[in-house]
């Protein structure tokens, strides 16, 4: 079982090379990304963009590494996204990198009913995973989701969990600790996200969302702190070791997300699932270190798309 | 202005000590909380709860902290709830700390029309304040709101804002920089919360929402990073430099400042605002520094309720 980012990395590194898309290779910290996934023995890449630019960024990258990169023209962002995608579809390549071109316009191509990645009856989810150097037992937590489904039904958010835990399996954890998050541990009727939570953990008990242990409502605390939870005497299998925290929409997902990056200077990575392949949409804040690790949890996650 | 919860703590120390009635006072940390807050010359307290209890748990406490704690005797937790309200609005006590009572039935006793603190027109609302040790120019941060309001409309909202500003000026900060967070820093009518973020932004425009700089919507990391503001290319007086973040729902509030607890280990005091007196309502696995640094900030603001 993978239990953190350089585990993770350093598993990625053995094997077969996958082939990373970049749709708009001329963004230099997906570049620099990629390149150290070259030098990594990761992947290979396949470049689209402007040519002309493209050899020009490669210009000083060392001639070993140069040749697993290969550059395909695009006049602009948007046939950027749908050559990428188009690479793909046709298996061409095994993850799906976003680089220089617009979210919208790589998320319009990836969603395209005809010439898209969709997979009929999968929902596309956003995964955030981070490791918190401070527990004591290492392990890899996901977030999710902050960043593509804005505010998911019930049936969605089934869809969702069931996107992480295929995550969480690729990565060696045959049976991940969910916790459905709220404010409060209590089911409350004002509040929609602890019912929902109520519903998905009886789904989860009576055998219809397999493949893991599903606790809710829980609140942050309890989900991650044995301590609070034992102080809030809480009796459950997943609070205090949740490894997925399914958050009620993409506000409170997207804020705790970036507060394990902003305030507790976590590292991460950070992946798109449920379309034909792993497609990876990073934060233009992000760094080529994130990016980095996010090719890596592509590679373990592609085969299972 | 105070920048750091030392500097609270510092200059609660100083004047005239305030009176904190603790509603169930037969609680270990609220008590710890208490006496550290005598020792410290920050105030004197009124124990409500059952007297044999208190006397026990008091046994130990040295006499010159003891002669500054008065027990009135209550025989269960409505009781102790009610006469701690009932001395709060008397004015005989500055501040009201739950200690062993239920919150609900605590609140209940808060917010009775007849009994209890309400003001006319005021929105009772929640106040997480946090410190991040490593941001360069030390300064106190406030989350709101994760634990009062469920779902604020937009007129509760901008009650909310007017709680936290009226919290920001009672430390000497005359112009808070208010964030309106969302998952995204753009206008988008599938979430709403973006939507409330514009028009809040513009009302401040106006001069409707004075004494305080908002903007938003932002997300997190754009309204407290600069670097990550300067990367997405937000122009904005408050993207970076944000002093009141200001959450869309319960669940977001209180995820995000549950995160900052629990993975990035900062210090907070935490206080309810809107009613006569300040209200602190801890979590029960609050730590007892925790509970006195919120009776530091009760002291700052009690005079503006």
């Amino acid at each position: 079982m993978i239990r953190s980012l350089d585990d993770l990395l350093s598993h990625a590194r053995k094997g077969r090379r996958i082939r990373v898309a970049i749709a708009g290779a001329e963004n230099r910290s997906a570049l620099q990304a990629m390149v150290e996934a070259v030098r990594q023995n990761i992947a290979d890449g396949v470049l689209f963009g402007k040519e002309e630019r493209l050899v020009h960024f490669l210009a000083d990258v060392p001639e070993t590494i140069r040749s697993a990169l290969t550059i395909v023209h695009a006049d602009n962002e948007r046939e950027a996204a749908f050559k990428a995608v188009e690479a793909a579809r046709l298996k061409k390549v095994h993850i799906l990198l976003k680089g220089k071109v617009n979210t919208d316009v790589l998320l319009k191509a990836v969603l395209d009913g005809e010439s898209g990645l969709r997979i009929a009856g999968k929902l596309l989810s956003d995964i955030f995973m981070f490791e918190d150097p401070e527990r004591e037992k290492k392990k890899l937590m996901i977030i999710t989701d902050g960043g593509v489904v804005l505010k998911p039904t019930l049936a969605q958010k089934i869809q969702m969990i069931e996107n992480a835990v295929l995550v969480s399996h690729a990565l060696g954890n045959s049976n991940p600790k969910v916790a459905i998050l709220s404010a409060v541990e209590t089911i409350n009727s004002g509040i929609p996200s602890t019912v929902d939570a109520a519903i998905i953990t009886k789904m989860n008990h009576r055998g219809q969302i397999p493949g893991c242990t599903i606790d809710g409502p829980l609140a942050l605390d309890n989900a991650v702190s044995r301590e609070a939870a034992r102080i809030k005497r809480i009796r459950s299998r997943v609070a205090g070791h949740a490894d997925i925290l399914v958050c009620p929409e993409i506000e409170s997902a997207n804020m705790l997300a970036k507060s394990t990056t902003y305030f507790a200077h976590f590292r991460q990575a950070h992946v798109t699932v449920g379309a034909a392949v792993p497609v990876l949409i990073p934060s233009r804040a992000d760094s080529a270190e994130t990016k980095l690790l996010s090719i890596a949890l592509g590679k373990f996650i592609y085969k299972y798309c």
